[in-house]
């Protein structure tokens, strides 16, 4: 008989969705979240043998996500930090677990000029994520954005990289650089103003990638690191999953048509996947946050 | 034998992707078109007897897609245009057609208060619709909009309902509205500015959405297509699919905790449907060119 | 003032996933649907003066779609008819509707060559559907399958199309054919074995597609319509939406390779986009059933 | 100034969809993968001065795969094992990468009860997965399935939980037990018949899912690992991140109908996650082969 062990696990409920409104006055402000709850313990038992006397049941974590809820959300991160407190401080054989949000963005309809007291539009394509690690004493959290779309329809190029027999691209000095953008960084506090955090990584994302000129896209990724690094101490570690949305030029020389970069065909796949992490000196390359996090090396 | 005959058959190439890039200036403009064209005319013996002497390929509309964007988009209804009085021009056998487009937007990146000149952000999850219809010697052109995704947070209400031995829901006076807007409007003029005519139509529906107490999203309907019929005499006709997202209040009793329309689930399934047309006086009420438009009655 | 018109309308619940088991016996039955009820009738006061006392509620409709699955599914399509006679039945002002399911394939699990009594796993890509139509008097049934993935590596050509200035494609004998079928029939009567129907009709469209030298997917869906209509002569009709998904021969060339056809990019957008219906000599080309049917002209 | 360091990187092409038909014979075989090829080595300059010298185009590595599909595919294993032996032996700075593919099954087309020569038809909704990862003299082998689909309507029960002030669920011994199975294993060889392995794991996977009471989806788990780990000697860990696809009991009472689990609603969201690792006593409990391995923990 094959002797089986029991490797890493972890469990939970998954894509709460989460509404919360806050209407202490006429103007109301709106919260909406996709919440993942998972727990890490001693769960051997009910693998090998049935016995589920230590599964907080995945139906009592999804009670619990809205539960808090009506505490008020605050920012994901907080939110996610209470919960992870809730279960682990619990439940004794709970010793960690993982909570994740998806947080969508909604502006007020402009109505005459005036945001609306109570009336919404989604913005964005683009979805705020958090992550709440607990391992023991220990408690991780990496905030990030995903499919934050992007295009620079010029000052990218790439030029000078090794030729073999597969080769067959030709180089170029001018193209579009498009991508959407899944970045994700690592804080080394849990105290901090998340939300402020939140926004000022994103307009530096996003004022690095049109400032320079970009020699491949993990040039740019490194610029909008550098940006991030240096102007938030709280933050050692970004890492990126980008693809590289191509834009090819298309032959009109058939039709007597010149093209100097004017009509392009928008790809879908394949695509380039650019994949990096920018570290302040020093900071652990090898987080153990990391394991499991879709997407990234 | 049973004698079969073809009726009605439309073909070409869809989801052409077009990014158009304007480069005049330093101050790059970007459209970009998701475009499929569709040809109807005389193609029975390509069904039948496998003779393509009618067949335009639709590698070659691909093709055309491309050729006619280098003379510039403008709007994606014009774009249409050209491209549907090319095919039924250049080909006899070509009596009609249906061009359609989906554009998506584009933002200016904003550095330092100022929007770049060539690096942007993918603005809304909305998307911009176009469709021109040729049928021999009339065209017809409905704009629209998918995935406009709204909210209010109050103002909604659903009473008065009949109620049978198969009725559960509570009547309220106070609960979230959602939806996500398809709304398609089908003008009686093919020379007007466009973009223009969007814009304010996109403006009308946010305002009207907002606005006014909501007795059910029929009646909300009604209200955004009163200010679109309202504002612009070149629009007969104006239709609406919209899903009722809804948003349930979460019971929190079992845990001693109020939720006075504070913590709501957000369902994905099933959802409500609403689906109407609004109709200046005397439009024709069930114009040919809806056949085949999807998800509207 | 601008005078405004209610045109058509309907709505209802929609993706009303029930999924259905029969244990009368130790061998389990399960039926898997998406449903969707879609009232029409007289509806103008909710949407012009917020009065519901006509507005069936569309929970309401939930909660008879679930009970009536108490009494058992049987085939898709005379559950619905259930459906829409109830309501059309129950409610004066309900003068008709539309009524549609998707159905999923669950297989047995198959332990040691025979097919388990209450295990499964899901067959296939493809769906059933099955659309019932009331209005008035007249009761339409359309049954149908979507998403039913087909290719042949052979046998499949393109040639003796019109060259223009735009056209750039070469003519070839052999390529690869590949669609995934979208196909809707219309049936002439409501009493018959649907899920019998069904199955034969699927039989047929398969080795239609295998059976004959494909000159063009146009000249293929002749033959599998011809395939059908000539076994069944309770179908007046059969629709098709068909993309032509291309699989490109990858020029091998540049690195010293031949490529007779073995080797394919298998390309996701532009495709091409084939619809067409069908009809037995005599039957209604323009049946109002299909107003409103997404992807068909 | 911050100093910033690059951690873990890699970077390719992702998504490369090749079919290959082998046609050898009248009766063709085809293969249809979607391949992911991604480098990592040094690749400092890249990010950091942008200085490509060392970056092999993502557009070569696409090149690459389709050349080498000419010399056919075999199994998805020994195809990407050949690609990245390729790039690894011919760029010195290449150190190592990951290579992945999904692949698609294809089925012949029954004619008069034989399946044909060159005409077939998608099965499943589930993707064979491969994965190989070369780390400098080290090659691990990860082989999968993803989306299988597999649901027992009896024999499932849940009892025997912790209950807290938030919970809320009733025990119950009789359930609809449903998942989409994503598993991965890990081979301890790479000289193998990864096709037949692949078969026999499926067939594991079913019947052990189908054979016993399930006391909880981990318990179900435990009992698909142990029946692969058992037969399979080259396996030393399998991987499992599965829905519980929840499918809850309609309440009919309220229509005066008793549902003895009968009726039931598939729900969307929220479901629960169960992720969880099985090993062969003395394997490697923490493989850095998983590192950015979507979806386990």
């Amino acid at each position: 008989m094959t002797t089986i062990t029991l490797g890493k696990n972890q469990y939970g409920k998954a894509e709460v969705r989460v509404v919360r409104v806050t209407r202490d006055t006429a103007r109301h402000e709106i919260e909406d979240l996709n919440v993942t709850s998972q727990l890490r313990g001693d769960f051997a038992d009910a693998h090998f043998t049935g016995d589920n006397a230590n599964v907080v049941a995945t139906d009592t974590q999804k009670n619990t996500v809205y539960a808090f809820a009506k505490d008020g959300i605050g920012s994901p991160e907080e939110y996610l930090l209470r919960l992870g407190r809730h279960f682990t401080g619990e439940f004794d054989w709970v010793t960690g677990g993982r909570w994740e949000a998806d947080q969508y963005t909604w502006e007020r309809i402009d109505v005459d000029g005036q945001g609306h007291d109570h009336s919404f539009v989604r913005g964005g394509t683009e979805t705020r994520t958090a992550l709440v690690e607990i391992d023991g004493e220990q408690t991780t959290i990496i905030a990030g954005l995903t499919d934050l779309k992007v295009l620079k329809s010029t000052e990218s190029g790439f030029v000078g990289y090794p030729k073999d027999r597969y080769t067959t691209l030709k180089e170029t000095t001018d193209r579009i650089l498009a991508t959407s953008v899944t970045a994700k960084w690592r804080y080394n506090r849990n105290d901090l103003d998340f939300n402020a955090a939140f926004a000022d990584v994103r307009r530096l994302l996003l004022e690095a990638f049109s400032a320079n000129y970009s020699y491949a896209l993990q040039n740019t990724l490194h610029d909008m690191a550098a940006a991030v690094l240096e102007a938030h101490d709280e933050i050692d570690e970004i890492r990126f999953s980008t693809p590289n949305s191509h834009h090819f030029v298309v032959d009109l020389s058939p039709f007597g048509l010149e093209n100097p970069n004017e009509v392009f065909y928008a790809a879908d796949r394949p695509y380039g996947l650019i994949e990096a992490s920018f570290l302040r000196e020093g900071a652990d390359a090898d987080h153990r946050v990391w394991d499991g996090v879709a997407g990234f090396c």
